[in-house]
This record gives C-alpha cells, sequence and structure tokens, in this order.
C-alpha cells in the first residue's frame, strides 16, 4: 500500500536508500524450478551500473548482488527470492549543502511535506539508484520468459536531448555508453554531452523497448489492462513524464481506415496497435516508447526556498547523470518484463497454462 | 487479479457487458457521513452518455443510475455502495455479422484467445460503455475530495484528429459536443465529423484534464507514485495510446534549466512537472494529456480473418461513436479523480490526514 | 481494503445491507467456459434461506438470484458474474427501537463508535443474511471444484447449545432442519428449541465441514497457509468464536507419537492434521469444526447504555434466529468452498496446473 | 499472492530458509518520525530465540538483527524498513538423513508435491525460525501503538500437554522458559518436559495472548473483520491447530442471556466477546488462545513412506524443540500486534485518526 511493491503475482519488494548500509528486493511468486544464481543476474546490473562512461555519474558502484534465500542447489524453490547489494562508494559530505534546501525538479519538496521527514544522502529513497533491485529481479523474470515463451527484450535510446537517433540495427546497442541502435551517431551524442556537461546543464531523452515473441492473452481487460501497466510501470521509473504504446499520439491524427491493424493469414499487416488490443497482448511485438525529463540536479544556480519559504539560490554539485536517460533502457526493459511476467503468471491463474505458439496464426511481418 | 477492480482503499469493482442486463459497480472504502443520492451521480453520468448529438453513437441509453447500498438516510455509511445501470437499447442482431471474424484494431481477437469464449454483443465487457459505471463512482469522489480539499476536475479536446483546438477557457467546455475549450472552432469541428461519417471512417483526439487544488503530498515514492497510477488509470480507457503528465515528451528536448520548476516564496514559477515530483503531490495543478486512436468499428471493408484463419472482409454496420474521443474528456476527469480519491486515503493511512492548505508556501503562478 | 472482498483471484466482493434495496456481490476470476445460470445457485441459496422452519427467523424472503453479467449464451465469459438478489420482506419498524441503544453482543456499539453512522434495520451491513451473496458465489466454486478435481463438500451441525449430536452418516443432513447427521436426535433438538424460545434466550452450535477429494498443494507456506485463510474466512461468519483444523484444541494434549499422521504406501495412516500440513493441503480431507455463540437479539431484558451514556434496558422484538447455528452448515461449506477456489487458481499461477490424482499414493484410509 | 506478505498497509515481507544465508523481512508503509534502531527490536527477538534453556532446542543462533533500511538520523521515514539476521550455526548435515523420506506430521510432503523441489535443511522455509523476522516487525508495531494508543501485549502459557497451567499474575511470566504466568508449577512443568525428551517424544501447548488498551473501531465488518484476520495470523503461526477469541469454544454451550455482555455506564460488565464485536474492536481486552500440536520431528521411530513410495521407518535427529509451543508466547504476541498495527492504519484511511479514549464511556471492568 505504501507503494513498494511492483507486481501482483510476481511481485517485487524493493527497499533501500541511496546511501544507506544495503539496497535490495524480495521477490515472492516465482515459479518453483528455474536455474538461478548470482551469474544470472549480475550483467543486467552491470549494463545499467554508474561510472562506466565519462557521460555518466562518477560513482563507483560495483553493485555485487547477493542471493539471499529462494535457491537451493542451484534452483528457485518457489518461496522468495530476496538481493541485497551493498552501498560503497556513499560519499555523503556531497550532499550536506542541500539538507535545508530544495532544489528545483526534485523530489526534495514533495517528500518533506508528504513525511515532514527525508533522506537527504543522494535523494535517499528517490535516487535512480534503487532501479537497481528492480533490474536485478527482472533478470529472473526475462530468464524465466524466454524459456517458457522464447520471450526476449530489447531497448535503445531514439533521442537524446534535441538530437533524434535514427535506428539502424539492435546489434549496435551494446557498443555504445548511450544504447544508441545507430554507431555512426555515436559522436555526436558524445560531443553534445561534453558540451552540456561543461555548461552544467542537463538533457531529456527518449527511450524505446520491445519486446517480441510474447504469447498472446496477456493483460487483463478493464483496469489491469496489459498497456495500463505498462504505463504504470514506465511512468513509475524516475524522470519519466510520458509514455506510447504502439503508434502513441501519433494515432490522435491517424484516421480509422490508417490505424487498425489489418489481419491476413500470415499474421497482422501492421502494428499500429503495439501488440496490445483492448488491454491484452495479440503476439506481435509490444513496442513503448518513454520521455525521460533533464535531469534535475544540476551545477547551474537556481532559484528555490528553504525550509522556512526563504527565498535562496541552488547549486547542486556531487556525481550526477547529466541525462538520466543514459542509463535507462536496461531499467525500461526491465519493468516491461516484469509486467509481462506479472501478467503471464495471472493468466495461468484464470485461464490456464498459455501454450507456447497458440495463435493459430503467425503473428506477421508487422508483429 | 482478474483486473476489474480500480484502486486499493477507494476501490470500484465493475460488472457487465455492453449488451447484458446491467452494468454497474461496486465502491467499497467511502469515507462514511458524506452526503450522498442519486443526484450527485447522475450529471455526471449525463455528460458522457450516448446519444446526445450527432457525432456520437445513436444508441439511446438513459443511463439511470440506482444506489442499491451503502447509503442511509442520505449519508454513506462507510460500507460498500452499489450502482446499477441497466442495459435498455441492446439491438444486439446488428453485431450478428461478426461474430466468427476479428474487426481490425478491435479487442475481438485478443478476447478470443485469452479466453477461448467472448461476447460479441456490443463488444461485450471490452465495450466503452464499461466507463459508465466509472464515472459514476467517480462522482463520489470528485465530491468528497472538493468538500475536504476544495478539489476541482477540468478537461477539453485539444486537438480532434488533424485539427488542434487552440485554448481559449474553461467556461466554454460545456457549450458544444466537443468539450472543446475554444467556442469559435466548434464549425470546423463539425464540419470535420460529417465528412468523416460520410466517409465511412473515423479519427483520434486529444485530450487534456487537470485537478486543481489537489493537496501536497499524494502517491507513492516508488511504484505507486501518483503519476505512475494517473498513466495507468488514463491507459486503462478504452482507445488511449499514450500519456503524458505535465510537459510530457516535450520534455525530451528541454534543458535541465528550462524544465525544473524554480521555487519562489510565492510558490512554483512554472509547471513543467504537472503537479508531480518523485512521484508526490506538490501542490500544482496535476496537469495530464491523452492521446486516443481512432475507433476501430468503421463501416469501410477492411482485411481481417475469421476464427478459422481464412481472409475476409470486414465492415462493421451498427452504432459507433465515429471518434471515441469525443465522450472521453469526462471519462478522462473520472480516472483522474478516483487516483487522486485512493491516494488521499492512502496517505491517511500512513501519514495521517492531510491538511487543506498544508503548504508552507502556496503553490504559486505555475500552480 | 474496506474489507468487503472475499480472495485474492476468484474474488467476490459483496454489496448490501439487511434491509436494503438488494444485496449481491460481484464475482471477479471465474476461469471461463463453465456452464452456468441460476439454476446452479438457487439451491445454495435454497439451503440457507430464512423461514424454512420454526426454528429459524420468521422472515420471508424468497433470496431469488438473478445473473447480472459474466454469462454468456450458458458458460461463464472469464469477466466479472454478479449476483444480485432484491430483499423483499424488510419491515424495518420491527427495529424502531434500538436505533439509540446498543444491544448487548451485537454488533451496534463498535460500528456506532467506527463509523459514527449506522443503519440499524435489521443489523444492517452487520446482519446474517449478508451470508446469502457469498453461498451465492460459493455455489459457482463448488461446480468448478467438482468438475476439475472431484472436490465435494459436507457439513453438519455437530452440538447445539448443550446437546452434543454424535455423527451417524452425512445422508441425513438433508432431511432435518438442523443440518444433524443423525436421524435419531431430532425431537431432542426440537424440543431444546421450543424451550429456549419460549424463555426468550438464544443457544450456540458447532458446526463441523469437510471438503474431500482435495488436490495435493494447495496454500502458501508462510501467512496464507490454507488453514490460515480457512480460520480467516470461518471466523469471518457471523458469531464464530473459535475454529479448529484437523484435530483442533485436542492437539494441546496429544503426545507427538500420537499426533503426527503415519505416512504408508496405501496412504495417511490418520487425519490428526485434518488435510494440512505446513499451511499445504495434503490430499486428505479437510477437517474443519467451528464454533458459533448465541444469538444476541434475544427478547429477555439486558442492561445497556444509550448513545448518551445512560443505562437503559434492551430488549429485541423482531424476527430473529434463536440459534444462528442452524442455518450456518451451508455457509461453513461456502467459505470452505470459496478458500479452495482462490487456492486452486493461486497454485495454477505460480506451480502450473494441480493434474487431478497428483499424489503417487493414494490419500488412504484416514483421508 | 505467493504468501510470503502479512497485512495490507502496515505490510510485512519475509524472506529465508532455515539453513540459508539470512533470513530477514521489509517492512513497508510503517508511519514515518517513529523513532528506531536494532535496540528496539533485540530484546524482542531475545525473547524467542533458540538455546536459552534445555527445553528448547539447542542451536545456538544470536538472532542479531541489522535495519538497512527505512531510518535516517534515528527515525523512521517512511519509506521500507529492512531488517536482516545473518543465520550462524546450520549444521545441515543433521538433516541428510530426512532428504528422501517425509516425516509424520511435517510440511515435507505437502511442500515435495507442491513446488516439486525442497529445501531440506532444517525445514527449509516450513520452519519455526522463519517466525523471527514477523518478531522483529512486530515490535515496532509494538513501539507505534503503545505511543499512539498506549496499547500493551501480554501473553503466557496456559497448559502444557495434559498440565494446566492456572493463571497466577502476568509478572511471573519473564521468570521462567515457559512464558508460564505461575511460578509454583514451573518444576512440574520442567519435569513433565524432562521426560518427554528422555522417552523422545514430544508435545503441544495452549497459549493465551491479550491486547489491552485497544482504540474502539478496528476491523472491517465483513471479511477482514478483527477476529477474522487474528485467526489468520494466529493459524498462520507454525503448528497451530486452532484459534479461540473470547469465550472460544465455550460460548457453543451458553446461553445468550450468559454470552452477550451487557454494558453499563461504566463500561462493559463482562468480556465474552473477546474484545471484538460484529468484527470491530470494542475497547475492551481482546482475548485469544491457540492449540498447538506437539512437534513432528521427534526421535522416536515412524512409519512413513520415502519418495518412490516405498515403506520406510523415519526417525529425526538433529536439534528440535520438544515443544514448539515454548517459544511460541512472544510469536503469538507478534501477530496479534501485527494485526492490529494494520487495522489501526486501515481505520485512519476510511475513517480518519482514531482519537484514543474515543469511547465515551470507560471500556470498563470486564475490558
Amino acid at each position: 500500500m505504501a507503494g513498494n511493491t511492483l507486481g501482483t503475482i510476481f511481485t517485487v519488494t524493493t527497499f533501500g536508500e541511496s546511501h544507506g548500509p544495503a539496497i535490495g528486493c524480495v521477490i515472492d511468486g516465482c515459479p518453483p524450478g528455474l536455474e538461478l544464481s548470482e551469474a544470472d543476474i549480475q550483467p543486467e546490473l552491470d549494463r545499467r551500473k554508474p561510472g562506466t562512461s565519462r557521460h555518466v555519474t562518477q560513482r563507483k558502484e560495483p553493485d555485487t548482488v547477493e542471493i539471499l534465500s529462494g535457491v537451493y542447489e542451484g534452483r528457485t524453490t518457489g518461496t522468495p527470492i530476496a538481493l541485497m547489494i551493498r552501498n560503497q562508494d556513499q560519499r555523503s559530505h556531497d550532499y550536506g549543502n542541500i539538507v535545508e534546501t530544495f532544489r528545483p525538479g526534485h523530489a526534495d519538496y514533495a517528500y518533506w511535506h508528504k513525511y515532514g521527514i527525508r533522506d537527504p544522502r543522494g535523494g535517499g529513497r528517490s535516487s535512480a539508484r534503487l532501479t537497481a533491485p528492480v533490474v536485478g529481479a527482472a533478470a529472473i523474470a526475462k530468464k524465466w520468459l524466454n524459456q517458457q515463451y522464447g520471450t526476449v527484450f530489447k531497448g535503445c535510446m531514439s533521442q537524446l536531448g534535441e538530437l533524434p537517433i535514427p535506428f539502424v540495427g539492435w546489434e549496435h546497442v551494446p557498443d555504445n555508453p548511450f544504447f544508441a541502435a545507430n554507431p555512426g551517431i555515436v559522436p555526436e551524442l558524445e560531443a553534445y554531452m561534453d558540451a552540456l556537461r561543461k555548461a552544467g546543464d542537463s538533457c531529456g531523452a527518449r527511450i524505446d523497448v520491445v519486446a517480441q515473441n510474447v504469447p498472446v492473452g496477456l493483460g487483463e481487460p478493464i483496469y489491469d489492462k496489459l498497456d495500463a501497466e505498462i504505463a504504470y510501470a514506465m511512468m513509475g521509473i524516475n524522470a519519466v513524464k510520458g509514455v506510447e504504446i504502439g503508434a502513441g499520439f501519433r494515432s490522435v491524427a491517424q484516421k480509422g481506415t490508417e490505424h487498425g491493424d489489418e489481419l491476413t493469414p500470415q499474421g497482422f499487416a501492421s502494428n499500429n496497435a503495439g501488440g496490445v488490443l483492448g488491454g491484452i497482448s495479440t503476439g506481435q511485438d509490444i513496442t513503448v516508447s518513454i520521455a525521460i525529463k533533464p535531469t534535475s540536479s544540476i551545477r547551474t544556480p537556481r532559484h528555490s526556498i528553504d525550509k522556512a519559504g526563504n527565498p535562496v539560490m541552488v547549486e547542486t554539485f556531487g556525481r550526477h547523470d547529466p541525462c538520466v536517460g543514459i542509463r535507462a533502457t536496461p531499467i525500461a526493459e526491465a519493468m516491461l518484463a516484469l509486467v509481462l511476467m506479472d501478467h503471464a503468471l495471472r493468466h495461468r491463474a484464470q485461464c490456464g497454462d498459455v501454450v507456447a505458439g497458440t495463435p493459430p496464426i503467425p503473428a506477421g511481418a508487422g508483429g
């Protein structure tokens, strides 16, 4: 109820603050019998961890995960899987100057009014560092979904600040720090970020994620629609301000004759739906796009107030990502994987097992 | 779990299909002592009901609501409030021709694969008619929030198909069937719709909704962020494909110096955040924008398949809204109201009562 | 959250008060494709309805159920099933004298302090009449469990006030108004009740219920243990003050060598466990016993206070069951069925389908 | 959904197995601003820890708790509080001989069939060791309830095997290893346990717990009745087979004139209700009694089967409590505290803050 649990059957309850002793999560409802060790989880954490290029925060965190429970002789037992990551590089003195003031665009002001107390060290609970346990949990979901249905997840940055990044191919994504599916544009992105850092400013980004080989029939028809749950999961990522499924906002100006994806014996002919109709997966690719706002912690002085309501100027030092979107791709994939995992199990509850390859017709070219 | 309940403390569980005997909902968790009768609910239902202009479906439904429980001598008792609306004008023979085929862009295909059975009469459970009970429930939430905090909800259409609708003033919204906040553009909208109807086609729309006088501190910080819950609620409305909070997708190209709303002793200086920071309300206006896809049921013949996978052409007759966005404004307001209501009660649970006017500083010009 | 929903996947949300317009429930999560009509539900309602003998309340309620949704062409569609029963014989003037006072042993006092308002007509929401929708919902669960696993439910009264009722055979239960599994003792029970009624007093009862052919593996291991959920469901029935599973309170004085049910290749040799070990069903019979307190609404004058705290004498007229336990057997069966149904679906979610006849060894003589 | 979370608003999600790396829990929904450190939690863990007398398991576990999150500068922040206890004395070789067989009365058989895999080391997840995190979480609930309402919790053993333990006074409970409220009977209890241990057998126990100074109005009226939730919580403790509230099973043979607690201007005249009417607290003491079965792990050889269904004799060596009831008193208190804590917050959500001393009349002599 206090909002630290994600999912309904495959649940992830996280804990921890940016500069506390540890962060982690408890995953409940994982099917028993899945082969699992830290080696399945660590690579996903490494994709998201800080300090891997000059374009992200320079905080050094190995983000080494420990499985505390739920696995016996290398297989899940069906009982809760607890993951823990000890915080290492905390330097909380960096944040001392912001204890009494509110950073524009930051959660400080809202936390203070909600709880009457807040942990200011590194943003406390509101830090994007808290996406690490989610990425860890999603590694388990990804493995199970892949084994069960062949589902795979892909993601890339499609815009950095004012620079659109044309899609070239998924294979390029691991080769640059931006998760750009376009090798040629990387120098331009690097120059953009270098200029921004020098200016003491920050920028936003757009991230696209896709799930392929999704079984037909996932999602509930009225309120826990698959797309509604995806929107919830994505908007829950730090700094996200917008979510689109399929054609998204482009569908406003489309005609019905243009938007509605026709079906053929070979599958759907297009995918404006983004893989979801009536809140339920169709077997086509699930396509999602999100808008990430510019980082609020910047060196440029800004107008604000202190706790007493007096005007102050705020500059934020410490180590921050000048574009939080740069590390957001694996997080967005993780959220999508967790939503699909939960709905795969929900589907089993009411309707019995999804049979891989269920659809009597192929998902088709658009899929 | 099967997804027909909205909310966690103030819950709305709906039932019914487009052409079944009745639709309705059970509202649980309403605070006791609120004055309530059908007269509080009917006006909201009337704003959304079909058949009120030539631009919407011609199905005639008075949508008369009956309160079956939870009210004693004109006041809520704290026990479940059941609302029921009998379906009147069903004409299910109109739909006979679609039982064996799947309409492009429609939920038919997904329902069929999920459940192995579907109610084809008027779209069954997937009909937008099922938003009526939600609008009814939200009337109660709106009343309580207004009494408690002075919260008010406003909404308008900001784009119809390719036509943007510049905002002039909220006072114009009730005066036209499009919920346009702009009286001068109405003739153009009417002509656009008339042409579309003649062409047997449909179009999308963009709807904006706002909540004003929202207490500071609503929303949970990690997964049940206020903006995440709003995204979930909005994406759960039939035909919605995109959701934005505050600056939304515009924030991608913004700089941190531009996006982060500065604070002054007189309040926030701007509202790119859309009233939510770190997942928690700031006391500023909550601003939301949604993309609605074009109606999938159109008269123009389209390629599809039947249950056996054979190619067929599908034309949809019957009575349909050529733009489901036209009646979506009160629905979007309703969803926003239900989210805020639930979070107001969640806030009380953990942190005690929100005091109206809590913020030590005014929400300010941007608010 | 306000406590009017039972279950997690197969959920039953009830509404209504004793003397309001209607009572009913919304059942969500029912598997699709189950044949269902009112004829499946009405017989269970008839077993519990009032006015069927001189030993129960003389209120005349046909308790005719109407299915409002979720069924298409005689089969469930997987969408919510709403049941409604109109209240007929309300006579709320009978209760006028208790509006300002609190009946000893009754919910009046607690409701008043919780909500600051209460519906005094027939006990409002606290009336045992509200078990009717649950019995209706359970008819659906019983049918599904029976088709899926062959599960059957049986129940009987095993003690009426001071009179123990030795078990003779299940076949006798339908032949007397007490649900006694013993035809010989019925005249004694009738005489006991007649004397009690004359004395203006009431008595308690003990009810035993059993589920047979339960699949192995239902129940969650730590907090949603099957026995914990059964205890919750049973203690939630009006007037229940105690719950036992298997040997129950007799296990206090047992030795480990006596209590622990030995296993043989032919099955368990005894059933002290009552069919549950470690919170999970073993395939043996689930055996439950509950204690029901004497009805609090009695004609004998009793000391109490009014709302202002002044001493008053309270006599309760109107129509009441002199032993609410007499109609409790079908209710206890219903609660057990709903718990098993929910856990059958929960099991599918995490572990996949239970295969009927799963256990490699028979449940055995004690089962 | 997989049953490892207790509560709805104040939630406790536990993890860990008897012989895994660590056990612990995540507490979500704790009100912010509560002073909290390990020193508040450790004493409750020490009351329950093993190895403190010759009558309990000789496993040596210091059960040292570490707070991993949710506390800043000595006060709760409203974010999740994670507690972790590293397992120390594991000796899992003691359990090697039970991997292939099922111990009578033990969870082995059920786990094996549910999950197809089980952690046999010390009972894995089914071990009573898993009550430690709950006791830790309840220390927080007890502190908050005490500060808010003055609520206190007391418990004692009222029967050990065949020996009833007459109540003398709460002050004696901490002075003996049995939690007996009677100093004179302790030598008899010790002799009883010594004989049992020699015989390689085990016995059951009855535990009574009480909550005093409980606010009026906690509990939901239909399914989440306060007594139903207590029954659920208690039956969820390892080895519990029966639960009573107030008069419990004695109420079966009571008359209405005897059972219904009369009210006077000075308060209730008796407490057969056990502090709950209509599912809602009355402000009287909440009184609960539970039956604990004899430990199933005993040295006496017993008939069982192996995984292949072949007959075997099973003796259980290793370190076990010969009466799990001996350490159950603090666990039962903990469960009661967690239920009340959750319902105190639920009450705030729907009805606003409970005001301490709300009832206009004192709870009275029986209270």
